[in-house]
């Protein structure tokens, strides 16, 4: 028979009278201390940010908290028409679509900014990597993550927003250095403007943050669902979601509906 | 047939050059200057928040981020063992237990209080709708919502450390003063101590910044979506989930499994 | 400190070698000889049905697999648009919309039903029943559940369909005549057709079979569950998603984008 | 500006009076005449199935209802535990976890009997064929999926009884052999007994089927929530979510705790 093994985690413990999260006093160290970014940190990295960490790590938080109508949005819309009373479930049927299309592309472009780097040496010649990356992909006929947007063209506006924050607070490293250099290398090799998307910028600089491309895309789940929020309550006094399914339902069926 | 309405949303717009959210450009005004809670705040009341509502808001949403092991952490970290590649889906698996029992019970403390001060006069006498809510709970054998709790007792600390925050930013209104006087009324006629619980604290900080019972509940979900990131970066690199499954499967069954 | 409890299943336990659900064995006594309402009935009710039972059944079953363009299908086509590689999300996010408004009906009707009869003697007067439900709803200004439809009318074709085969299988009891009657009452006190719709008719039938109210919406989403594999795979092959995607989002901020 | 596309769906219709779901009358034809395994057919094909078809995939979608406890039912138990008036929630959680490592490895598995196959011609060398498979997942140092099984060892109990309904109805076909040829050919190789497990027998009997390894997962999805439904009614008349939350947040922080 299997030994069992134990049940351990590091997070938090509570007794009556207090609650502590990594260490840390609910009550007392947190509590009208703490704003809701350095409480994600601390959640993220089991510690307490510096000032230029908690700008970095705010500025990554906030610029995929909301993007208007999307899937996202509206899957959340949807359910809203449909549960009203399970506001849980609105929010989660939002953001089980953030996935590999949009928000999850992220993990891809963590993952091939990690393993490049994961055993190079401190000097190792950016470049050179970026080239080897760009022709693999190639070769694989896959697209590279983390580059070009078919909106937000020929630029992302966010990721000049993002980098200049990185570079202000001491991010702009090896990483952040890697993706630039691939967006270039790719726009080179492809002869079209193909410059780093938000996902690229985010993947870039959590990788800064040593955050693994397995979980990358928590953060920016965590990030939408703020954003969810908005659209229940706008859902719930303006609402779409009715009318969006009277019009589909109308249209897509138009066809098989004989003629009156 | 039916007239189309109109699909309208009020939160955000984009062109390939910018986003704007709630009227501000997010490259500009936003990514680098605003921490998680301002957006937190304008993506739910739809403007920039003050010093003093700030601090409120952070010290509500803060609270709820983290309760260590509980239902909705295990049903994250167990949909990590089966599913670690979508990790939105984890995240979402978390969120969905949220409902009447814990966290949801927000709800009813709100409408509780909405209700009873919807259209009452500025100087209500708050001590007699207390002692009417007691007594309209007891006579339909309903329990109070936003009272007493299972484990923090005989106080739950996160009550005073949210009403302390709500006495220095000018939060304390009819809203948390009603919550209080139930508290005691229910207390008085019960004979054991039911001071207000963490919901019952947030639901009437939240009735006083104006949020509906309605949506109240997607505060919470938000602030447990942060948590739960923390709670699958653990588990993959200290998992639980396994182990949980698979001394749970030996044991529901073993009154099945016939003896060896 | 608490006594642990024991965790306990009585549905199924597995050996290397056999998998036994409900005293059944998987791969001897189910696979090539059961049909999927035989095994759906089998988890819902821990026994085998006999010939009426499962007719009955599947006509419940089948009866809301499907209902074309929904908030509930769109939900699941918007998220195949984003994450088409997690199709588990998919499908649950078509799920989650199954709540107080559509589907989750159900279980206020059979709330209804089964209040009503749970004390009530064998020969209870169901008129007089039926009277004093409606009554009592009209007092407190409700809506009774399980009657009328916005688009099936005057009558919701589903219900004379399974009342259809409640006659034939002997499934026409007491709370089938109790909803019928309801239905007419309501009619009469308010001078409008509304006859029992389908939640109410599985809402009775469900009773028939002694499903508590408090797990009858289960039996909609598994049904449910099954017609959405359906629009993932349309969604798949023929997508709708991004181009509702693409019209909302256009025509949602139109007010808000400057005029070119 | 984009051209807008039709938004089409071809599976059902509706007037007030009836409900057509791929050109059969849902209450003349379908209701007291289907079995729930025929009206899942019927979604899933877009076509009525005859009797050996039938018997085939009722075998397949029978054998993923019910595991008993397992990451996805517990995932489902914990839920209910925190939101049992939200039934659609329970079970959208324990569907989450049906990813990559439980049941979604039938995607991996279909995909590589159908890439093998997609362009070979009718009499290929399926020995060959398996050959080449093995070698290359060796190779690459990945693990062959649909083979082997943790805990039904030797061999998978599911298989022999899948494969022995494909052979009664003549589903015994390319996939089935090959997958059977790759199951001794990696056995061969590794020396050890290897033998297709239950995600690779479903992995070619849909694919036999025709079943892209796009959407085969939402299969075994649909197949759960039914099981799952199960797991919901004994939650609420025997729970085991909330001694499973007790033991597990008493244990995780044990050693966090200071001692008293």
């Amino acid at each position: 028979m299997k030994q069992p093994r134990v049940v351990k985690s590091d997070i938090a413990w509570a007794t009556p009278e207090k609650i502590v999260i990594h260490g840390l006093d609910l009550c007392n160290d947190i509590v009208g201390k703490f704003d809701l970014g350095q409480m994600a940190f601390l959640e993220v990295f089991a510690r307490v940010p510096n000032e230029a960490e908690l700008r970095m790590f705010n500025a990554m938080m906030v610029v995929l908290v909301e993007h208007g109508i999307t899937p996202s949005s509206l899957a959340t819309r949807l359910t809203v028409c449909g549960a009203p009373e399970a506001v849980q479930g609105a929010i989660a049927a939002g953001l089980l679509s953030l996935g590999s299309v949009f928000v999850g592309s992220i993990d891809n472009a963590a993952r091939m900014l990690q393993e490049a780097l994961v055993d190079a040496p401190a000097d190792a010649e950016l470049d050179a990597i970026a080239t080897r990356i760009v022709a693999d992909f190639k070769s694989r006929r896959e697209i590279i993550p983390g580059i070009g947007h078919p909106f937000h063209k020929p630029i992302d506006p966010r990721t000049p927003a993002l980098f200049k924050v990185a570079e202000e607070t001491g991010f702009n490293g090896r990483y952040v250095a890697l993706m630039e250099k691939i967006g270039a290398e790719a726009a080179r090799v492809s002869k079209r403007e193909l410059p780093v998307n938000v996902t690229g910028a985010m993947a870039a600089i959590a990788s800064e943050f040593g955050v693994s491309w397995k979980v990358v895309r928590g953060l920016a789940v965590a990030a939408r669902a703020i954003g969810l929020v908005g659209h229940v309550m706008e859902e719930m006094r303006q609402p779409m979601g009715d009318e969006i399914y009277y019009r589909m339902e109308e249209e897509a069926a138009r066809h098989l509906r004989p003629a009156i």
